[in-house]
């Protein structure tokens, strides 16, 4: 797992890879049950007469397990991952049970504070893949990323 | 509720209201812990000292929530609501354990699909409010709503 970055050492184009999690159906029922209790994402037979044609997982879910996957080592943000906001949020494939899933993310653009140095704000892709390396999924976040000048001073040259 | 409306009966500038749900402290926890396991979600003294100032909610919890609410009544489509993607996510204003959040949906835009007639996509506000009336969060879908030929036939002019 790669040591969490402060504000000052992200850079532009910087990508970082999350670990991977198996999705079984399951989960998919508990998770649909909960946040989207809809026919295609709970029942077999429903999914079958359904847009899907069979049962997949709610789009939601594949949203909150990215974030996990986030979480735990694809996006590594001393201080946390704090969004204000997602946009370009695309389900572009459906997951199925028993999909692996992993993430990628990439630092797109960095938006230094104008009133607290070493702070600021970014916009990351994070983009979801499954076991045959198709995008299931994708979004771009805007995050509120914290600096550290104590932890930091090291890196000014003496 | 609301009878679920087919694609041809959805006009721009339509309003539906959702069901309200409190969230309480042992859902937010539950929900971290499989979703965004950080200290501000999960830990009343971790998140004190975290930039929230006390235990939130994390987001997607709320998105989640919020997905759930419109499934239950929030935006009554025929055949669910099945979306291709989502602009304009933010998070307005943090989600604390006790908070009762209710939705509120709006057309925004209706588009024909050009080989499928009665049938298209929508572009959707969803708006997720706490029991002060003050919104705590917004997006914009884009869904894929269905028509049936058949039971719209009432419709047209004899």
């Amino acid at each position: 797992m790669v040591q969490p970055l402060r504000f000052a050492e992200f850079t532009v184009g910087q990508r970082f890879a999350g670990p991977a999690r198996t999705l079984t159906l399951d989960e998919i029922k508990v998770f649909a049950r909960e946040f989207d209790p809809q026919p295609f994402h709970l029942d077999a037979a429903a999914a079958a007469a359904s847009p899907f044609g069979e049962l997949v997982a709610s789009g939601w879910h594949t949203a909150c397990l990215t974030m996990r996957l986030l979480v735990e080592g694809g996006l590594p943000i001393a201080g946390g991952i704090i969004g204000t906001g997602v946009d370009e949020l695309r389900w572009r494939r459906p997951v199925r049970p028993g999909d692996t899933l992993r993430v990628e993310s990439e630092v797109l653009e960095i938006i230094p504070s104008a009133s607290r140095p070493g702070q600021g704000r970014m916009r990351v892709a994070a983009r979801t893949f499954n076991q045959d390396g198709a995008q299931v999924m994708g979004w771009v976040g805007t995050l509120v990323v914290r600096g550290c000048p104590l932890l930091a001073a090291p890196r000014r040259r003496p």
